[in-house]
């Protein structure tokens, strides 16, 4: 019996986690799932009114940036057979733009790390906290080692 | 492939949810995974200071409590075919001591409820978001209807 049809594996950092990769693999395979990839680089020439004038990060910094993201997601997307459709790297806000992808694409399950910081990290909410609270499917957070 | 070995459904209200039941179960099948059901009882007799002296509940009314909560456990575990070895109701507090029972019996995914509530009670904690800051292992939320 398939509990997913359409995982969304949101990959929040830089940081190489494979252990989180092949869970997501397997609930995809487990259920037949269609299995999405996302990553959401932030937009440092948003404007910030409170540090206006000291923003010196360039449009060319920028699409570097999403450019690299994107390659560095292709390879792993290609390790988890994931076409190119269903990788989804853009600029956003992580804590929102994960949510607003899964609701465009009728994502029944999102898979994300979880540090399972404490203290302020706690009170401020982490990615996956502001995604847990806000998602409208199943949020399955990985635990990675601290 | 199975990515789980045992899998703990913490029941955390009396409310009645299937769609979390059939998924907890569905994922242990799927796994060929142990699965185990744990329901905290708040314990009302534990002294709180700020409010000693107008504490009317008894010993018996917090036995009642534990004793009906697991009748109501004892019916849902039998559907699932969760041995009594594997339902664990007990006084305690859900934020800790669901993290606590999966701790001490290797669970490696929890599953639980989340409403997704906003503003205090984010703020506060909900036990979703306390499970998942402070487990060691994985945490599946099944999205609930708010």
């Amino acid at each position: 019996m398939a509990t997913y049809q359409h995982i969304l594996l949101a990959i929040d950092t830089s940081e190489q986690h494979p252990q989180i990769y092949d869970k997501a693999a397997s609930l995809a395979k487990q259920n037949q799932a269609t299995l999405s990839i996302c990553h959401l680089v932030e937009n440092y020439l948003a404007p910030d009114l409170a540090y206006e004038g000291i923003n010196n990060v360039t449009i060319e910094m920028q699409e570097d940036l999403l450019n690299s993201a994107k390659l560095q997601i292709k390879t792993l997307a290609t390790d988890l057979s994931i076409s190119e459709e269903q990788q989804w790297i853009e600029f956003g806000n992580p804590r929102y733009d994960v949510v607003r992808l899964a609701d465009e694409h009728q994502v029944d399950l999102i898979v994300m790390g979880s540090h399972g910081r404490h203290g302020l990290q706690l009170l401020l909410g982490s990615t996956a906290n502001a995604v847990l609270h806000h998602a409208k499917c199943d949020v399955l957070a990985v635990r990675l080692n601290d």
